[in-house]
């Protein structure tokens, strides 16, 4: 029996830096886990390579996909489809490598709908911390800055309910360090080790 | 309001290195939590001292311990008792230190059934792999020494179900390392960060 690989979800709020973060982390030396490269309708742009960046496909490709149930997830932004194809994340699991994904926050609730034992982990703004100290402080800031960003931060820490772990996108190579030292943790699980362990005393 | 520490226990079968795995991690510049002393009603062995290895206490002392609801957990052995003592873990995690507990697997299952937040580690003997790869192997060893490490092996196992963690002891600088990486990880979980962001925004 192959150990099944791990299924690893980044994401978090549009703008904190995701992509950032995850081309940060591929360039690491020891990242042994691979990339699930999304699927999406809308055109190359000058650079960037089909089967590498994107699978860049047409819009009737893309519908065709969902209709048969081959996406992990999927959404549409201004009238372009981004998503994940399942097969490719399915195929490298099953060969024991973990896959990573870095998604959109509705996405992420897609693929923890159909893998709940994924890992989630949601990648957070800096100023959400740096808030907290500003309201601790000695209240020089215009209240209707702060109250604009107050709300904004609880759409935010609602989003990150649903997640494993939080992350501060503070500096990129902390969040990085962060996103591996999770990932090492979460493969000295029990519930990940056990089928190893049980396998070799059979049906124990 | 003071974040919460984290309680923090390392188990696992006896004989399989919990102490020297413990005291190394100790040892660590970077070890940022508070190792919690237990206490005995052994005689102290030469070189130990009071307070620093153990607490040392009468029969009766433990006793009343036990009766007044003040240990954390406890067993005997030997005609002897220890046990954690629960004040100065309440303490320290209240001040928001985290707390490093190195129990036997009985002491360890009486924590969770109080303490189902705490992080517990099971410290897995390596020749749990070891068994494995000569299981699968020529089938050279004797069926009688196969078959009585098996059963032990299914005890272990059955043991660590109980646990979120499984760190092999194969060389003690592995170990340390791995619980280093499952506490870095831990205090980024979302259910331990959450309650620090959602203070800030009052009742959300």
């Amino acid at each position: 029996m192959v150990k099944k690989g791990m299924l690893i979800v980044l994401s978090g709020p549009s703008g904190v830096g995701k992509g950032t973060v995850r081309k940060a982390l591929f360039e690491e030396p020891d990242a042994d886990f691979s990339y699930s490269i999304s699927m999406t309708t809308r055109q190359p742009r000058p650079g960037e390579r089909d089967g590498i960046d994107y699978y860049f496909v047409s819009k009737e490709e893309f519908e065709e996909n969902i209709r048969n149930g081959e996406m992990l997830e999927y959404a549409k932004y201004v009238d372009n489809y981004y998503g994940t194809p399942l097969k490719y994340v399915n195929q490298t699991l099953e060969s024991g490598q973990d896959v990573f994904l870095e998604i959109e926050v509705n996405g992420a609730m897609q693929v923890r709908a159909v893998a709940p034992d994924a890992v989630f982990v949601f990648l957070t703004p800096p100023d959400l911390i740096e808030l907290k100290h500003r309201l601790i402080g000695r209240g020089t800031d215009d209240m209707s800055v702060i109250d604009k960003r107050i709300k904004q931060a609880a759409t935010e820490i609602r989003m990150m309910r649903n997640y494993d772990y939080a992350v501060v996108n503070d500096q990129v190579d902390n969040a990085v360090e962060a996103i591996k030292t999770i990932i090492k943790s979460e493969r000295l699980r029990v519930t990940r080790v056990m089928p190893e362990y049980e396998s070799m005393l059979g049906d124990d």
